[in-house]
Formats: structure tokens, C-alpha cells, sequence
């Protein structure tokens, strides 16, 4: 196979058939939505046979185990992406809304209205339920998508594209809205990121080197998270029962989230009274602590926290601690080693409350909640086709709206330029 | 002079400014934009020295005429700098405004805040008034800037620097806040954008080549303005006064500006009746007519428009013609050859203005206007940096608010998440 061929002619395909899903209606995009759910509940053997495949190739391949269970589409994962389906189809169309229409002293109007982005390519890991996530949520925004999933997981990924397309076909909507790669050739991602003419936005999902490599070499924007270093600053005063539940919920709800605290900043006037409370919490917890030399002189068992552990990503059951004179080393700290991610501040005080929300550089500010909270779920949001540590366009969770933009639109009566 | 470590050392030191600015206070940094204002007022004289040092240099390397006229710094332009100056202190403030602040199940607050992108490059060319211009926008908008003027402007723009220099310390925010680039050593510009730790966003002003090759070697998101190939359609049953008038306007009013007509689209059922009259129209104007068959077949004296025709930005009186049999095909043409730019309907059919409004994919789409109208200032943002024609964060006009973006921002009372 031409792999430069193949993947100009899916480019091709999809550029034509983003015009058609940008014009169709909100009924439109919601029956295909609901279409694939059908076909996909009807393909259920179809699927688990595909899947089967993976996994067996899988396992000759020796592949890793949680790799293996990344890979698995079992009956529960299919009902989850039925049901996320159905969910998509309820959302909100975020496309065609106009706002700030306003008069000008020419006499135009000028507004904006949120249209799509155009074609979205997709590059992730071995989840094959992904496949749906993000076709629908692109569908859903009026985009058309091309899906480059891990060859691993590339018989089932053929086998959710049929489903997708039968689901498209019956809505009326172009097949090429959604083209999975069908070729494990790595030049292909390649290609993919190098086609400016014909993809607009590159989302890649997956493992920080995957991202680097691809915001490294693409030509067209990226849409990317890489690390989540999240941090929780306990201020001077801050109530102590709070302050505990908070940290704690942050570090051990769950270790292998981005949006889990990395790093526990506690004021100096707070360190010798929450320090030991928190140090038998997450004991309890089974969490390694690893403090700077004013946590170590409270907490002798910490071990000693380096330079680079205040720029790790643990994503696993281990903190770094560090005790600071205030809220202004606090947000030193922050924009310093934080990834942009999210960081919280526990405290009673409002004026410094705003200060670290205005001041702290992040995706997500927040004040008196636990970092887990970062998530397009409990931002209302819906859905999230991943959570932007970038600055430009999106920044935190981003849902629907984020695979959108706005453009001007502009009514006259026949008024020139003079 | 080691350009990598000078570089580096820019980055660095715009990056830590960066703060500083975003931190600041609209008084003061509105304070520094007006104290620039009286610093340049108060530095005529040496101004005018600088820029007879660029001139004599220019005119020693045989600087184009046109590129001899952009570099020099007439007492009016200098007038109109300190105008600018005025104008952007008295725009409003975009940076940290909190919208659509929402109470969520769990019981958090979220909302999104208006944040400075950080730091922004500017790369530009020989026009000295440019780095006052992009510097009071980016430091309105909270930004810290690094501006790489052309290198026959260097007496000049370093002339210019001083000033904002003189301004930022007035108001007691940091010089590094604004930095001109100090050398003319090109590299210099490849350093710029490939330093992703120090540099947010790249902006750069100048010719398609310019803008060509800074977008393919960038590690830094790029704001950019490729070419503006505009298009006014003239539907069936259109006012033919409206559209004659548009027409005429959307090409004649200027010729060198990125929002002019390139190529008129005329609905069949309207062409026999106003293609003369805009043939006579055009005549009158000088503007040369090149057109398809069916626009020759009325027009003889219109030179055959060739494929490359569709797609040229001519920047001259030269304008392409098209018969096309109605909407769709128009809608069609400008998919196909657009710029994405600004693409105007004139028509009397709601229906059709509609559709036109919503499947056009350019960043400025108008009913009944002149292409021309597609600038910031009519726009009502004040000021602009300029006009976009991409997909992502903002397209069409940038204004302050393209200089910013919305951070997540979460208010609790002590939340965790179950």
C-alpha cells in the first residue's frame, strides 16, 4: 500500500465531507449518533470476534498486561459506549449559536457565530472504545474526523468504524465524516500531522512521549495535554479539617489521573500543627512522602525531595511536600514547576483567595475543592475529548465547544466602505 | 554576540515579566501605555536621528522605494503612534473578567476567567510603527512581548524601545515587559520560535513568504494571516443597485488591502443584465476584467480567467469573474478557492442569506456588506493585531480579546470528590 496516497485520499474524502456535516442539522447528527448505537448493539459478535483477533495477536506479541486490558472490549465497556452514545445525542448542538450581534457606527451588524472546526484527527493508544468517544463527540460539533488508533487495537477499530458508518449512512450524512486509518504503517501518523490542506486539528491521546513527538513534527495545530503536576496550597489559616479532607482527596481518590495532586504546599504557619495529621492520613492511605528540609524537620520519616521531584508526575501513591513562608512563595512555586494544569489554595481569606486565582498560570484555578474536580464531567461540560494544558484556543477540559470556533458574521443593508 | 544565550536570555527575562504584567493592575498598565505616549512625544529628536540612520543605511543598500517609504518616521506617523497609544490606554480591559459562573451537582462553582496568553513574539517588517502598535496591544491585554522588527529598521525600532521602556518604568512595571530584538543577525528569528519554555504565541506581520516559512518552523502556536482571496456573490433576484454598489466598493474602495474582492461571483439569472453595467463601472475605475466563458460570452473584452485565477490574491486592479448557477455553486467556488478570509452574499432571499451565513467557512462572512468592512476597527475591537485565517483560538480580526484566553476557575467550600 501507498501509505502517502492512501491517507491524501482519506484526507480528501474527509475535507469533502466536513462541508456536509457542517451544514447538516442538529436531527441530522443526533440520528446517526443514535444509529451507530444501534448497529453497534447489533454487532456484538462482530465486535467480540474482532476484538478476539486483537487480543490474541496481542498476546503473541507478548503485550504488556494492562495493555492487554486497555485492548479488551468486554460486554460492560460496549454498554458504556452505547450508553455515551446516547448521552453525546442529548448534549446540546453547540454549532450555529450567534452572539454579541451588535450595530456599528457604519450601520452593519457584527456578531460571531460557532461554527466547526472542519477535520479533526484523532491519534491514540490501544483503547478501542475511544474510537466511539471521539468520533461522536466530533460528529456531534460538526466535524468530520480520521481516527488513527494503536495497531493493536486495529481489527476492532475496523469493526467500530462499520458500525459508524452504517449509523452515518442512515442519517444520510457522508461515510468519509468518520475514516479510520486501516493500516498499522507508522508512517501514517506521519502523514496525518503533515496535511495542513486537509486536517485542521490534531488531537492526540496517549502517553506524554506519543504528544511530545506529535506537537514536535505536526504542521497543523494540536490540542494536547501532557503532564498534570497539580499542586494544593494550604494558607495561612486555612481550616484545618478542610485543608486534610482536601489534600487527601486530592492525592489518594485516585493516583493515575492528571488531575491528581503531585505536590502539597502548606504554609509555615500551618506546618507544625497539619503536618503530623496529614502525615498519619496518608499513612493510612499507604502514600510516600518526600519533603524539602522544613517538612523533614516535622516529618523525619519523609525522604529527601530533590529538585526534580517538585517537576514529577507520580501518577502513584507518593507526595511531595514542601512547606513555604506564604501565598506569594506558594504561587512562585506553582508557575514555576506546575505543568498548567490545576492547582487549588485552601484558605479563609478572600483577597488572597483571588490573588491565587488570578495569579496562578493554570488550566483550572480553584479554591476550596480537591484538584480531582478538573474533569469535563464536573465542569458540566457533558463530555471531554481531553483535558488542554495548551494556551491558545482551549485551555482545561475541553467538550464540545472546544472542537468548535467563532467566526464573524456580519449583516448589512448594502452599506459600502467609505 | 552569541544569538542562542541572547535569546535565551530575552526568553527568560520576558517570561519572568510576563507575571509581573499579568498580575498588574488596569491603572497601571494603562499608566505605562501613556507615559510611552509622553516618552516618544518628549524623544522626537531622537527619533528622527534613528530613523535618518535607517534611512541613509536603506538608501546606501538600495532599499526599494515602497520599502524606503514604509521605514520612515514622519512627524505624522509619529502622531498617529501617540494617537494609537491613547486610543488602546482607553479600550477596555479584557483580562480577568469571569463569565458564566454555574453551580455544578457536586456543589462547586465554575466558571471561566479571562488570562494573558504570557508571552507573545512579534515578528514584522520594515514598518517601525508596528512595535509601538503590537506592544500596547499585547501589554494592554496583560501579555510580555518580544519584537523582531526588520533589520533595516533596527536604529529605529531600538529609538522606539527606549520610550516603552521609559513608560513601563514609570508605571514600576518590569523593562523586560517589552523587549526589542537588538540585532539584525537572522538567526535570531529561529531562536524566537523554537523557545516553547519562554514564548506563548507567535504573531507574525509581513509577506505570504514570511508567514510561510515562520508557520512551518515554528514549536510555537502561531496567530497567523495568510492571504485574503475575497469573494462578493451577487444572488438571483439580488438588488442590482446593492450589488453594483458592493461590488464596486469590495474592489475599487482599496486595492492593496487583504480584505478586497479578488473574484465577483455572479448568479446566472442576473449576469446578462449586471455584468455590463459592472463591466462599465469597472472600466471607469481601471480595474483589468478576467473571466470564465460563460462572463466572456457578455464581456468580450474580459481576458480569460485561467484556473490560477481563482486562487490569486491580486492586490492590484485586477478582478476575476464568475458565472455560477446559483447558491450552491457559489457556496461551492469559495470552498474550493477561498482564503477562508471574507466572503460577502448580496441577496434579497433570507433562506439563501442563511445558508450562505452558515456554510461559507471563512472567518468573515457578510449579507449585503462590503468585504472591505472586515477589519477590527469596524468591527468595534478597538484596535487589532491582526486578521487571522485560521481555524483555531481566533479567527477573523484579533482584538485585545485574541491576546487572551479563558482559564477554568472553581470556587468551593471545601469539596471532594466521591
Amino acid at each position: 500500500m501507498d501509505v502517502d496516497q492512501y491517507m491524501a485520499d482519506l484526507g480528501r474524502a474527509a475535507r469533502a465531507a466536513s462541508r456536509g456535516v457542517a451544514a447538516s442539522s442538529t436531527v441530522t447528527r443526533n440520528r446517526a449518533l443514535l444509529a451507530t448505537r444501534d448497529a453497534l448493539d447489533g454487532a456484538r459478535a462482530t465486535l467480540a470476534e474482532a476484538n478476539a483477533e486483537d487480543l490474541a495477536r496481542g498476546a503473541a506479541n507478548g503485550l504488556a498486561a494492562p495493555l492487554m486490558d486497555r485492548l479488551e472490549l468486554t460486554p460492560a465497556r460496549i454498554d458504556a459506549m452505547l450508553e455515551g452514545l446516547r448521552q453525546v445525542a442529548e448534549l446540546p448542538d453547540p454549532v450555529g449559536a450567534i452572539t454579541g450581534m451588535n450595530t456599528m457606527p457604519s450601520g452593519i451588524q457584527v456578531g460571531r457565530m460557532r461554527v466547526p472546526l472542519g477535520v479533526i484527527g484523532i491519534i491514540y493508544e490501544s483503547r478501542p472504545n475511544v474510537t466511539v468517544e471521539a468520533a461522536s463527540l466530533c460528529l456531534k460539533a460538526g466535524n468530520a474526523t480520521i481516527l488513527r488508533g494503536g495497531s493493536e487495537a486495529l481489527a476492532s477499530n475496523c469493526a467500530i468504524a462499520s458500525c459508524i458508518a452504517e449509523g452515518l449512512r442512515a442519517a444520510g450524512l457522508p461515510e468519509a465524516a468518520v475514516q479510520v486509518v486501516n493500516t498499522p504503517d507508522r508512517a501514517a501518523v506521519g502523514r496525518l500531522i503533515t496535511m495542513p490542506d486537509y486536517v485542521d486539528v490534531i488531537v492526540p491521546r496517549g502517553g506524554k512521549g506519543l504528544i511530545e513527538r506529535i506537537s514536535a513534527e505536526s504542521r497543523v495545530p494540536v490540542i494536547k495535554h501532557l503532564d498534570g503536576v497539580c499542586h494544593v496550597y494550604i494558607d495561612d489559616g486555612a481550616d484545618a479539617e478542610m485543608a486534610i479532607a482536601i489534600a487527601l482527596n486530592a492525592k489518594t481518590q485516585r493516583y493515575g489521573t492528571c488531575n491528581t495532586m503531585e505536590t502539597l504546599l502548606v504554609a509555615e504557619s500551618e506546618a507544625q500543627a497539619l503536618l503530623p495529621r496529614l502525615a498519619q492520613a496518608y499513612a493510612g492511605a499507604g502514600v510516600e512522602l518526600r519533603g524539602c528540609e522544613r517538612t523533614r524537620a516535622i516529618l523525619p520519616q519523609a525522604t529527601v525531595a530533590t529538585e526534580q521531584d517538585w517537576r514529577e508526575e507520580y501518577l502513584a501513591p507518593i507526595l511531595a511536600v514542601r512547606v513555604v513562608s506564604g501565598l506569594e512563595a506558594a504561587i512562585e512555586h506553582i508557575n514555576t514547576y506546575s505543568s498548567l494544569h490545576t492547582d487549588s489554595i485552601v484558605t479563609r481569606d478572600h483577597g488572597r483567595a483571588m490573588r491565587f486565582l488570578r495569579e496562578v498560570d493554570s488550566s483550572s484555578v480553584m479554591v476550596n475543592a480537591s484538584t480531582r474536580f478538573a474533569d469535563g464531567f464536573e465542569y458540566g461540560l457533558g463530555a471531554e475529548i481531553g483535558i488542554s494544558t495548551d494556551k491558545l484556543h482551549a485551555r482545561g477540559p475541553v467538550g464540545l465547544e472546544g472542537l468548535t470556533s467563532l467566526k464573524y458574521v456580519v449583516f448589512g443593508e448594502g452599506q459600502v466602505r467609505t
